[in-house]
């Protein structure tokens, strides 16, 4: 149960620590297959078996990073991300197609290589309720220190009214990081209030986000976006987490101990009541629903990419990768 | 620019220091004007007029305290309520019919008289876009200690879909406060983007809110009704504000010296960009616009009042005043 729709908030922190603003929220970069932990290759069996031979851990010809690398994660950080998109694979196996994204965009980095950047999406196929999954992850060596962004999110198409998915780590210390998760609404909230019974009480979302604010080292993180604050479910896990100067181990320790158990029981969550649970829509709900849907996409993509890839990237590179994105986002 | 509408999150502050679910947040009692120091009485002519000889500072007769009174609250506070009143009256003294709730509304106690509540409300002429303004008072005696709940609400008729203004203090020692104090949106900020660029970017209303998150005894508080998180706006101040068990010279300094000016401020935006700014409104959005109001206007009346009142005051009295409150919030 660990799963938030791509909404990033944070360009309001990475102007603080790097001058720069960056949102790029919900991407998983190359195959989710192209790297993992032995014990886990077995569930990857769909997109590696996509990927065939044109990718692997690191590609021997460019030597440049899948997606499920995550080469500048801590281990207990990188093994979260390994282990929710193995959950999402193995949930979903069966609806998602071959990711097509060109390399040049499942890969890119700068001109003088401080920053590097990997999306992965994958659409789900004409059965599925699931719209697209995107993963990613930017490291920029900045002159205030490097720079990690991390991100999964699931988007759902009309059969469904269903939440989105949403994680996003944002580092920009050893010892400190701003997380969100969140299921995001695609209702009104106040308009319907038996949506927001059917996946934020009866899901007891806000116990699991209870359980993270209430580790010592935790504060409430407001993105700096009110679009985006907007945007968020009333249960969000928006926090900061800063260990101190010397907290290099214990962070480690809040991400395995707390931070991932919670995301992994969101994403049970979401994969069990919204990409799997049915809904019956009416005809004029499902027109609001693309509405909505058209609306947040569009300013997703303004908010987390348009204004921040240029910043890391240049605006040669960033207009490379945003624009096969467009179409996902239907923006 | 300081003012909220009556969206109260306090049963979950109320629950831990009282054991008791209270959410009473949008009423002034009796007539505004009821009882104001002497350098303010100058702008309390309308509600004085109204009220006439019935009703002064103490009542004579009862010795009932008029909503004016705010006896158990400390000057810094009792000051910033009396500032508050005036300045609406001041604003919308053309505007608002006399007080017409009955007497045993207006003021009411338990039993035991160890609770007292007082309320007022005000409608808007036919000319005005303000639907009605409620204020409100409540203390109880409570083994863990005294309870003061204070509000100022204002909600605006559907000739306009403006923000409403709401304040609410939740009082539950001399040294520590909850506080509310927002502009709560009226249209779903995710469809109408245009609508929180107009009250909420170009308002600066996150500036406001900065100013008393920065202050180092204050925290982010986030009420446990699910429903009134989605109600509170993007800027929406909500915090708690604890000053220790020695700091009751501290809290009426953070009163008086920031959330006084930062109230109002928010309440001078809601005036002049609210209750006074036109809107063009087309008739579906007036149909929109009333289902939303209602839909919010009953569920403030469940979580806060409903839920509210009977513990404090007994199921006799809560329902005496809920009753004639419910045509205001035609739920």
């Amino acid at each position: 149960m660990e799963y938030k729709p791509h909404i990033c908030t944070s360009e309001c922190e990475l102007t603080k620590y790097t001058q720069m603003v960056v949102l790029v929220p919900q991407f998983l970069q190359p195959p989710f297959s192209s790297y993992a932990p032995p014990s886990r290759r077995s569930n990857f069996k769909m997109v590696r078996t996509c990927i065939s031979s044109s990718s692997s851990s690191m590609d021997a010809q460019t030597k440049r990073p899948g997606f499920l690398e995550f080469p500048y994660l801590s281990t207990p950080h990188r093994n979260l991300m390994l282990e929710l998109v193995s959950k999402i694979e193995t949930s979903l196996v069966s609806q998602l197609l071959p990711p097509s994204l060109p390399p040049d965009v499942q890969y890119f980095q700068n001109e003088s290589g401080s920053s590097q950047g990997t999306i992965h999406i994958q659409s789900g196929n004409e059965d599925s309720m699931v719209d697209f999954i995107l993963g990613s992850w930017i490291h920029s060596k900045l002159p205030t220190g490097e720079l990690n962004i991390t991100t999964l999110t699931a988007y759902l198409n009309k059969k469904t009214d269903a939440p989105r998915f949403l994680l996003e780590f944002i580092q920009s210390s050893p010892t400190s990081l701003i997380l969100l998760l969140d299921l995001p609404h695609r209702k009104d909230l106040i308009l319907n209030p038996n949506y927001l019974t059917t996946f934020y009480m009866d899901t007891q979302l806000d116990h699991l986000r209870q359980q993270l604010e209430k580790i010592p080292e935790t504060r409430p993180y407001l993105p700096s976006s009110l679009y985006i604050r907007c945007a968020l479910s009333p249960t969000a896990v928006s926090i900061r987490i800063d260990c101190g100067p010397t907290g290099s181990g214990r962070i480690d320790e809040v991400i395995r101990d707390h931070v991932s158990p919670v995301a992994k029981q969101m994403l049970d969550i979401w994969l069990y009541k919204c990409a799997y649970g049915k809904r019956e829509l009416m005809e004029e709900e499902i027109i609001d629903l693309e509405k909505r849907d058209a609306l947040v996409n569009k300013k997703t993509l303004d908010i987390d990419l348009a204004s921040g890839l240029p910043r890391l990237f240049g605006q040669d590179v960033a207009n490379r990768v945003i624009e096969p994105l467009e179409k996902y986002f239907k923006a």
